[in-house]
């Protein structure tokens, strides 16, 4: 029994921990409940630094290190990176740090795409920090080499969320910009790849079309967590429902209440955690 | 000349230190330079964790005593807190813990506009952590309690700056949203509250009209920085042009060569200085 609880340091009745940049992840946390209604779950939004889009990577591992590191105290038995940016640029080094394990939304929205697109051909839309790194784009050719990928970044499209101004025309004039070019290209499939972007989910169809089919992290994300607390038997069997905890590391953020009407979280109650970032120093 | 030393620790040939959140600043160097050729200056923006504009009081004034020690370790002789957002919310709180004299962009832009009206009716524009905070207010009718003051937060101005949008459709449309309100409540003169908006003069004064005179808050700080300098004894006499440092807490902000190249600064190198917050325990 001591050499599986030293692989497998996690009991069930344990938190899934969740992390975003900011708050857009709670659209993960949505999917986790629906599909995992006894799960507690505490969520952890970096709201004091955010947007990670536009940063580089060493910003974005070492902030990935510093909130995954606040998941753990907060006793998680698994950790879902709820961010696309984080997700593709800093998941290889959180999984190289912690014991627990840690999953993306990048990998299960690859392979939800891959599986969706007849023509083969897919758009990815997400942050420019997301898109540069081509993390997409290697998870979908992993799966099959033959899809091609078209990618862009949309670097307004979080600012406008933020705003609530989500069929705002000003938001459909940017998304024009943004989608124009793949819809030319002949994609059949596209990839919210940031986890703000399925609250645009209307404009976005009403932009590309009803034949475009979208794809949505959030979802697919839920899946493999179901999936692997399965496989490692961490499920929480309490007869009860779940219980979800919200933490950000700054105390303002217009967009929460917007978020969590639109999502029906009824979060009653936002604490605050501060990120000194001194704890780095002992990884 | 010890109790001299005690109340002024600073030399005439240390830099002038400069912060903001990101890039925006750099406007204000810029008019610095113009009016002081001979001061060395070190700039440092905290791109890692901009904007502030969005966040709450506790976390800018966090960041921005971080941001000053880091000045302080570069030997600054005066810090220009080059941001409207930190000014607004953090000066007193920078002013409480360092000695070296420390100035923001509030006083001289208010002071400014407060002398260009005539109307006696100004709009303020900035970030919505800098119109909630009422600074610009309070600063202005400590000048003339008689002038009415119209604020706007413009959220949405700073990444469509940042984006190089300075003249696109959607920028002039988002400027008719956040302008035309003031502009029917009749107002005379316009303070561009943040550091970003002087790129967008051009645009504003296509939307606002040449009637409203626009307050530039770089201009007036950088005439409040020499009047502090000659008073204090503390102007660099060195027969040669200043030289120009610049830090980022982040590499990678695609804004910086739009604003390099638009204000001339011709900066060939760009150091990076990583914030971790650990100065801060000993405040």
């Amino acid at each position: 029994m001591s050499t599986l609880a030293t692989s497998n340091p996690s009991r069930p009745d344990q938190p899934i921990g969740v992390f975003d940049s900011g708050i857009g992840g709670l659209t993960v946390v949505r999917a986790i409940k629906d599909a995992l209604p006894k799960e507690d779950i505490f969520y952890l939004g970096d709201t004091a630094r955010l947007p990670y889009g536009n940063k580089d990577r060493t910003t974005i591992e070492r902030y990935s290190l510093e909130i995954a590191g606040l998941l753990s105290v907060e006793g998680a038995k698994l950790i879902v990176v709820a961010c696309n940016t984080a997700s593709a640029l800093a998941l290889p080094r959180l999984q190289e740090v912690f014991r627990i394990p840690i999953i993306g939304v990048i990998e299960s929205g690859a392979r939800a795409a891959a599986a969706a697109t007849k023509e083969k051909r897919i758009g990815i839309i997400g942050t420019r920090a997301t898109v540069a790194s081509g993390a997409y784009e290697r998870a979908i050719r992993a799966v099959d080499p033959a899809i091609a990928v078209l990618s862009q970044p949309c670097p307004l499209l979080v600012p406008l969320i933020e705003e609530g101004m989500f069929e705002h025309p000003v938001t459909l004039e940017m998304l024009h910009h943004y989608l124009d070019p793949l819809i030319a290209e002949g994609i059949d499939t596209l990839v919210l790849g940031c986890t703000h972007y399925p609250l645009l989910k209307k404009a976005i169809t009403e932009v590309a079309g009803d034949d475009i089919k979208l794809v949505d992290s959030a979802e697919n994300c839920a899946a493999q967590v179901q999936q692997l607390l399965t496989e490692a038997q961490l499920e929480n069997s309490a007869e009860r429902p779940g219980n979800l905890q919200v933490a950000l590391t700054d105390s303002s953020n217009p967009f929460f209440k917007t978020a969590d009407q639109a999502l029906e979280l009824n979060i009653n109650r936002v604490q605050t955690r501060i990120v000194q970032g001194v704890t780095l120093a002992a990884l």
